[in-house]
């Protein structure tokens, strides 16, 4: 059994997904017009919800499942995927326009904090204040990873601690979040979140096609230097000012070339590890385990 | 004394909106960089603090005033300015770029979400999830008031109630939520929130120059349709070809020969008449009243 066969297995999971699909299909379609043509596209695009999965697991067995949470989550997740849409149509009009991009950046700006705003709501409804806490930390920390991603654009010399901070903030938290909402371990969530960062950044650089519809190769165009490219930089001269700005053709095969794809892999391998490290206790360590295998493979 | 000096001779008024600003400040310097930047030009921006007076305000004489209410709806308030600026970047680039624009759009969707989740933040601390609830309704109201507000662009039939709900989403449930942090009158911030919107758009509409730094005939270049323009527009072919889309030259002046501007006046003092009917019991009651007067003079 593989590891996402495992993680799938986890008894009562799909029922409880299915919970969470259904919320957010009624919080998108609430208000019929524009915040739900743009929603709907989001709710497709985010297809895995794998941050509502991780609420589930977190979970222990005989207690009801996170339902508020995991809705929360995975709509600060989609405000994202949204607001990103929002910020490319601003900066570089890619060839494929998605659908709502004809109604223009209101939309996408309007689109993305209602889906916000209501992850608060769901939140603020099920009437515990230390969980709203934990999902403004969460997004507080998105806006500040986004803010350091946008300083350390063409920046060959942003260390590393600098990239696993900008990861821990960017993804981490939010993964935080949702094993929070579920009762288990923050150190779990943090971890793997970076583990899945550092693999997504991997798979940019490695050219693959990404299921997430992510043109692979972004990261090198938009100077956002990730880990490999970061690595690689150290090693060849072409690299450094490709992504300080210069020339990137073939430039991928040379990151390729220095081994730093490898290296990175490892590098997520080990924030896996230190995430499994935070299970003590977890009443589904297996999938929680599993999962972090799935993670950094990015089956999941 | 004028409605403003009676407003600002509120005991207390002046050391509560010290501290609210002391607050801001603080939120806005936490992070140095890219968020502490646009922040920082957000605060100067809005500044007059009206939600924040009006949470003050709508409290009992004798308790300890809203302080994280006021903080987190100035907080919501000033997002909304740094979004706007973003959109405004995105859809038309003004002779003059606000200082942070040279950071680009993700700065300030970045600042602009980091304001709003601080919003969330403080408010959570504060411990209330009932507060929360009307937060986030009110942020979800803005949102689907700016959605609202696209789909009715250009189009010159839009109804005047259509255009009430939607003053009652972008700025009266914002002006609501100020209310009830107080402790106040929901019915006196909705409609007091109304009345403020349509003063502003006659003012945008008579060409004046408003202290928020605002162009004049901004709602007629972008075809936002607003009370006087709607009224006009039912006097005269060539404004309601101009909202529609059409050339725009000298139909301010045709806007206003039509007499548009003294009926929606009236409408902005009807609604400030709507909103001092739901002071009954109110302990600052002379002054909210003085506020609804000087709401609708643009004085505050």
């Amino acid at each position: 059994m593989s590891a996402l066969d495992t993680v799938r297995a986890a008894e009562g999971l799909d029922a409880y997904l299915r919970e969470v699909e259904a919320r957010l299909d009624e919080v998108v379609a609430r208000y019929p017009g524009l915040v739900a043509h743009v929603g709907r596209s989001a709710l497709r695009a985010g297809g895995k919800r794998l941050r509502p999965a991780l609420a589930f697991l977190s979970s222990p067995v005989d207690a009801d499942p996170p339902l508020a949470g995991g809705v929360a989550v995975e709509l600060v997740h989609m405000a994202t995927l949204v607001h990103d849409d929002l910020i490319d149509g601003a900066t570089v009009r890619r060839g494929h326009a998605a659908a709502w991009r004809e109604h223009g950046p209101e939309a996408a700006k309007a689109a993305g904090d209602y889906l916000f705003a209501c992850a608060f709501s769901i939140l603020a409804e099920a009437g515990d204040p230390v969980l709203v806490s934990v999902l403004a930390d969460a997004a507080l920390s998105l806006a500040r990873g986004e803010a350091m991603q946008r300083l350390q654009r063409h920046d060959p010399d942003t260390t590393i601690d600098a990239y696993l901070e900008r990861c821990a903030l960017k993804t981490g938290k939010l993964f935080e979040a949702a094993c929070i909402f579920g009762g288990g371990s923050a150190e779990y969530g943090l971890n793997l979140g970076i583990a899945f960062q550092i693999a997504d950044d991997v798979l940019d650089c490695a050219g693959e096609t990404i299921e997430t519809g992510k043109v692979p190769g972004t990261d090198l165009r938009e100077g956002t230097p990730t880990l490999p490219l970061l690595l690689a930089a150290r090693e060849d001269e072409v690299v450094r000012a490709a992504l300080a700005g210069g020339p990137k053709d073939g430039v991928l095969v040379r990151v390729a070339a220095t081994g730093a794809l490898e290296r990175s892999r490892e590098m997520a391998l080990l924030y896996a590890s230190k995430a499994r490290a935070g299970l003590d206790g977890a009443e589904r360590r297996a999938e929680l385990e599993a999962l972090a295998e799935a993670v950094v493979e990015r089956s999941f």
